[in-house]
């Protein structure tokens, strides 16, 4: 009975999303407009939700970077209410041409963007994280079931109760957002297929690991970041300094931090006691042999080229040519992203060529690799896989597309069997056909 | 020990793709000269091992219709070697630049695209698809590990051993190549997630769904093409006609072909019985009630809806209104093809606003749902899933992107914090930055 009635709150999730999928730019945009005045209106509720999970989160000891995400201060909302407005301002990704095709004489094609359906959507514990996701599905005209982490769960369902109340005004309504409140119902969505079309999980690499080896829904997410920054022997120093330093330090929590810092054998010795007096005693350094011998650093051992530290923690090997560490990027990266300093455009060239990884950047901080730092509003996520959306990932990630075939009575009959017609395939401007 | 070389292979299997990832188009292109050259030097060969196939195939009792797709005439040949032709003739999918973007002075992002590395690749006893799906992967610098229909056994041997011969006189080498042979190492294939990047698997749609499953690669395909043609009551009959009797008996077997027409109820009497005088004896129709008041059929059955017949049998039913078409097709389709005959353009726009169908077509037959109709090349498969590729899939289904960053010392502390930098995220245009 239970299940029958899962099933059916499931079939009704997916022809809410049909019916979400050809609502209009301005009904979206409006619900946008009603959500944030809602937030606005609703925040004593929130606030007091948000303070309880606090205290509950503190007294159970969480730790406190995971509190201070927990928190959603009136700052946090300020922002998150800003970040709708900006979401409202973008252009629709709904019904964008992105091809025209005559295929013959009145017989037109034309493939358009159209929103996934519904996405599945796992969270930790960070509620500026929910108002941005169902903001963004609610622009791209997409269907969310979600999930956040249970330390937040009196703000998730303040948040969401007021969204939802705020959306009973508008023609989209709000049954198109479901929120899960019990940890099972993480292992339930895995085996959602056929109604979830896209789940994007967040948080820990384990736990993202773990979601990608157990659902055979498509996933959107990165496991490890483990980064790497190559000094050619070409770079300037003083750029390699400053960059390796930044790639670390800045805010080595995240995944697009650098974990190993290849060298060349011909610079080595000039550049890596400068480093390591730079990072000083912030910087904790795992090095291999030759290293050990231009600084005191902890030994090389086994395992460490593909630990991801997330922390003041970083490898520095002694490499004797590009092609060398390219290798051991090949062998030991994630696929995230990697970067070089050089001065040789040719040695640049290579790099971008032969490192086959989301992101690859020359002269610059691995740390640019986010979807807001790409100009791509407001971020998704970021991918390390390679189908459907690879790197930071925008509002563009949550969209498919459909092909439109418009004619005037053609039957392939005509075109098939020893006096077929030609098709003309004639490639027509997109532009001006928007909304197809 | 058998499980660690297996291993090993895959690794090995994966650097060959990225080796490949970064060959020229002019050494890819030499490749596919090769191996063209080298099927019409082996066609003894190849010719003899097809022979064996098929007195093996007709004395074990296989089918007809699958005889013939197994046998690789002389003409079928010809065919794959204009095909090889056409692909050579084909621009170079990778590094086309997809966007480029200032993000500030001197710090330049492209998006460009790559291979998507290694394709998994289960297909039917039909050496023609083959060499298709080997030639796309060397023009797209994708390897494949690729496994097919036992009934064609030797000749998969023969085209794949004369292709791998051919390639050992290119740069590229053969070892991206990896033809299985055992019924078991399909199974060994669904779980090689980190390994191989998509799956792409062909043949009867209990063994696509089965694929679909039982993996957590990702998989490009369509398990069921259940396609809808709806009557519109403004539509102009004789094109109705020409069109149902197209999309329901041109090849009834393709997964394009429609299962059920949809008739609106203020044309049915007119309608349908001349439809059914069309198809006479050619097509079993099964009807509603309503149809069944018009024309003899076999009365509608439970589960009818939801058939494939892939045959010539065909649903037949009475609706009142365009909103109840759609509305069966979102109950009952497979999301794969459906279209309208209609002389209403609202009735169009509406149709194709609200069909949630990889292909949604207007006054014109399913069965143009086409790689090669659409003008997309050679055709990879038809995707009924909504993220990476939707509808026909042409070789841009087998391409995956990266991020290039390219700065002069930029690092991301000088953008964050209180006195941060602003991006400019200023769109640059992608003509003549080709090859990025």
């Amino acid at each position: 009975m239970e299940r029958v009635s899962r099933k059916e709150e499931m079939a009704a999730l997916k022809e809410e999303a049909r019916r979400l999928g050809f609502s209009t730019s301005e009904e979206r945009d409006e619900a946008l407009r009603l959500i944030a005045e809602g937030l606005e209106r609703d925040w004593p509720q929130i606030r007091a939700a948000n303070e309880a999970d606090v205290q509950s989160a503190e007294r159970d000891g969480l730790a406190p970077a995971l509190v201070k995400r927990l928190i959603y201060s009136e700052a946090k909302q300020a922002e998150a209410l800003s970040g709708i407005r900006d979401i409202i301002a973008a252009p629709d990704p709904v019904g964008t041409v992105r091809m025209r095709r005559e295929l013959d004489d009145g017989l037109v094609l034309s493939q358009v963007a159209v929103p996934i359906g519904v996405i599945g959507m796992i969270f930790e514990a960070r509620p500026d994280a929910l108002v941005q996701i169902i903001s963004l599905c609610a622009k791209s005209g997409n269907a969310i079931i979600l999930k956040g982490g249970s330390e937040a769960r009196l703000t998730n369902a303040a948040l969401v109760a007021s969204m939802r109340a705020s959306l009973e005004k508008s023609p989209l309504g709000s049954n198109w957002i479901v929120l899960l409140e019990s940890r099972s119902d993480v292992g339930e969505m895995l085996t959602m297929e056929g109604t979830i079309d896209l789940l994007i999980p967040r948080g820990s690499k384990e736990f993202v690991s773990y979601i990608m080896r157990n659902t055979t829904i498509p996933v959107l997410g990165h496991s490890d970041g483990i980064c790497h920054l190559y000094i050619d022997e070409s770079a300037d120093l003083e750029m390699a300094l400053t960059v390796a330093y930044d790639a670390k330090t800045q805010y080595p929590a995240a995944c697009n931090a650098v974990e190993t810092i290849l060298v060349h054998s011909a610079i080595a010795p000039r550049f890596i006691p400068v480093l390591a007096t730079r990072f000083g005693s912030l910087v904790t350094i795992h090095g291999d042999e030759r290293t050990a011998a231009l600084i005191e650093c902890i030994p090389y051992q086994d395992g460490d080229w593909d630990t991801e530290y997330l922390d003041f923690e970083v490898n520095i090997r002694v490499v004797d040519s590009l092609g060398e560490a390219i290798a051991h990027i090949a062998r030991h990266g994630s696929g995230h992203t990697d970067a070089i300093v050089s001065s040789s455009d040719s040695s640049i060239q290579t790099f971008f060529a032969q490192v086959d990884s989301a992101d690859v950047f020359a002269n610059c901080s691995t740390r640019f690799a986010d979807g807001y730092r790409f100009g791509l509003g407001a971020e998704v996520g970021i991918s390390t896989q390679k189908i459907h959306a690879r790197g930071p990932v925008g509002m563009e990630g949550l969209m498919s597309t459909k092909y439109l075939l418009c004619g005037s009575g053609q039957i392939v009959a005509d075109y098939s069997g020893s006096n077929a017609k030609a098709f003309t395939h004639r490639q027509l401007p997109v532009e001006g056909a928007n909304r197809a």
